[in-house]
C-alpha cells in the first residue's frame, strides 16, 4: 500500500509498504485524512515520532480479529486514537488517554492513518451516521477535542469566551463554546481566515478593548506567544484553556498569573460521540474549513498549504458515501 | 517615626518621617514586622514600588477615623492588605483584592509597615486573641495565603501533595495542607531548613522516585525553575498551585501542559480568620521559622540574612503584650 513515513525531523516520503498486520486490532481502509497541526509539528521533530503519522481519518472497517465482531465490517468509521496499556491503574480507571505507557494513533508508538490502511483496536471504533459525509467525519477527532472545554470547565450562558487564534482548531472550538454561551468571539490576525469565520457566524473580537474582560480564554494559536495573549485577556480569577501543543518552550511571566490567581488547564483528547453529535446536527460547520482536498502523490504541497491555510485533507481511497 | 523608605531597585534606607496622616483610615502602632519573599522582590524592583514596604506585622490600633470605631482603640491587630476602590464591579462582589485600582499595603500604592506607625481602613482588621503572641501574630497574613488554597482546590485526606520549595512559604503551606491530608511532602536543597520541616514534623520528599505521582503539587520555591519542578512531579489531570511571584520571566515547556491535561492554578491572599484559628490552636507552628529579630537599625543585615534563613522580625516598638 502507499503510505507517507517520517524517519526524522523534516523527512517524511511517499512509499509502497505493506499493508500493516491486524495483531489483534481492526484494518480500516482510509478513504479521507486530515492534515492537523500536530502532524505539521512532528514534521519538525516534536514528540520524535518515526513511522506512519495522520490521525484524524475516516474509513471502511476491512476485518476484525475476532469472528464475534463481524458486524462492523463494511461500517463507515472514525476512531479514537488513544491505546492504552490495559493493565495499569489509568487504563483500569478509564482513562487510557493518559495511561504512560499508550500508544497514539499516527503520534506515539503507533502507525497513523497517512496510508492506505490503518489498524486501531475495535474499542476505539465509532461508527459515522449517514448525516456526516467522509469530508466532514475526518473533522470528528478534533471537534472530540474542542469538546473536551465543555468536560472540564462549567460554562454557562454567561460565560463570555475569547478563542485566541483564527485556525482551524480555533474556528471549531469558536463553534463548540457557542452551543453554551453566546459571548464567544474570535481573535485572529489572518484576514482570510477571519473571513471564514464570519462565514460560520463567528463574532470577530477586538483584542484591544477586551483586554482582562473574559471568564475564559481559549489559546488555539499554536504558537509560544499565544498564552501570552490569553493572559492578557483573561479576567481575574478567570481561566485560560491551553489546547494547542508545540514544538520548544514558552517564556511566560508568572507572576500575573499568581497576583491575579488565573486558572490554567490544559486540554487534549475528547469526547467523539458528542462530535458526531454536533457535526450530525450541523451545528458545527466544518466544509468552509477545508481549503484543499490532494493525493498523497501531492503530499509536499499538501503540508505546505497546511501550514499556511485552514484545513488540508488527503483523498486516500474512494470514498464509499 | 522611624520607616525604611524604598526609593528604587535596591535602594533603601531607614529615614525620619512623618506619622502618616489616617486619611480615614486606623492608625495602628506597629510592634512586630515580618520580611516576606515579596518585600525582597521589591528591593529588586518587583511591582515597582516606592515608599514604605511591610506587610505582615502586628500592632496596636492607636486611632480610628470616626467615634463610633472607638472599641478598636487599644486593640492588637493584624490587617488584611488589600484596599479596593469601593466603586467598582469586584469591590461590589466582595472581592477587592482583585479591584483593578486596588492598594495593596506596602506592596502597591499604599505605606506599608516597616515603620513605627501604619494605617489601614478599618474593616480590614483583625483582632488578635491572647493565645497568638505578637511573633507568631506576624504570621497571620502568610498563613491566610497558605489557606487560600484550601479556599481554591476541593482536597480530601486522600489527596497526595508535594509542596516545593523549604522556604518559609513552604513550610506554612505544608502545615496547613496537612490538616486537610497525611499525605503531604516537603521537597527542598536546602539541609539546615529541611530539618526545621522535620522539627515541624513535616514528611521530607524524595523528589526521584515520586515523579508524575502527585494529585497537587504547590510551588513555593519563588524561583523561575519552580514550575518546571512542580510540572514533573504532578500526575496527569493534576493540578500545580503557583503561589510565588519573582520579577522576571518563566520558561515553560508548554506541551506537557496539554498533554497531561495539568492545571496551573495562581494563588494569592486568603483568609485571615482561618489563619488566626491555626496559630490559635497551634496546630500551624511558627517559632521554629523566626531566625531572627532586629531592630530598623540594622535593616541591611535583616534583609541579607532574610534572603538565606527563613523568617526574619522587625522588632519595631515594645510588644504589647
Amino acid at each position: 500500500m502507499k503510505a507517507l513515513v517520517v524517519e526524522g525531523p523534516g523527512s517524511i516520503s511517499l512509499r509502497e509498504v505493506e499493508i500493516p498486520a491486524s495483531a489483534g486490532e481492526c484494518l480500516i481502509r482510509v478513504t479521507t485524512a486530515g492534515i492537523c497541526g500536530t502532524d505539521l509539528q512532528i514534521l519538525d521533530g516534536y514528540a520524535d515520532f518515526h513511522g506512519v503519522p495522520g490521525h484524524e481519518f475516516v474509513g471502511v472497517v476491512e476485518s476484525t480479529p475476532s469472528t464475534s465482531d463481524t458486524a462492523w465490517i463494511g461500517q463507515r468509521v472514525v476512531a479514537d486514537i488513544n491505546i492504552g496499556c490495559r493493565r495499569c491503574e489509568r487504563c483500569a480507571a478509564g482513562v487510557k488517554e493518559h495511561c504512560a505507557n499508550r500508544k497514539v494513533v499516527g503520534i506515539r508508538g503507533h502507525d497513523g492513518a497517512f496510508a492506505e490502511y490503518v489498524t486501531v483496536p475495535i474499542e476505539n471504533l465509532h461508527a459515522v451516521p449517514d448525516a456526516i459525509d467522509d469530508r466532514t467525519a475526518v473533522f470528528v477527532e478534533p471537534v472530540a477535542a474542542a469538546c473536551r472545554i465543555l468536560e472540564q470547565l462549567a460554562l454557562d450562558d454567561h460565560s463570555r469566551i475569547a478563542v485566541v487564534g483564527d485556525g482551524r482548531l480555533g474556528l471549531l472550538i469558536g463553534q463548540v463554546l457557542r452551543t453554551i454561551t453566546p459571548h464567544v468571539v474570535v481573535l485572529g490576525r489572518h484576514p482570510e481566515k477571519l473571513e471564514i469565520a464570519r462565514a460560520l457566524d463567528l463574532r470577530i473580537g477586538d483584542g484591544k478593548q477586551d483586554v482582562g474582560r473574559f471568564d475564559v480564554v481559549v489559546d488555539a494559536t499554536g504558537r509560544p506567544e499565544g498564552i501570552h495573549r490569553a493572559l492578557e485577556l483573561v479576567r481575574p480569577r478567570g481561566t485560560v484553556v491551553m489546547k494547542s501543543t508545540f514544538h520548544g518552550e514558552a517564556t511566560v511571566q508568572s507572576w500575573p498569573i499568581v497576583v491575579n490567581e488565573v486558572t490554567i488547564v490544559g486540554s487534549r483528547c475528547g469526547p467523539f460521540h458528542r462530535a458526531i453529535e454536533l457535526l450530525a446536527s450541523g451545528v458545527v460547520r466544518t466544509a468552509p474549513l477545508v481549503s484543499a482536498v490532494m493525493t498523497f502523490d501531492q503530499y509536499q504541497m499538501a503540508f505546505e498549504w497546511a501550514r499556511r491555510s485552514l484545513k488540508v485533507l488527503f483523498a486516500v481511497q474512494p470514498e464509499s458515501v
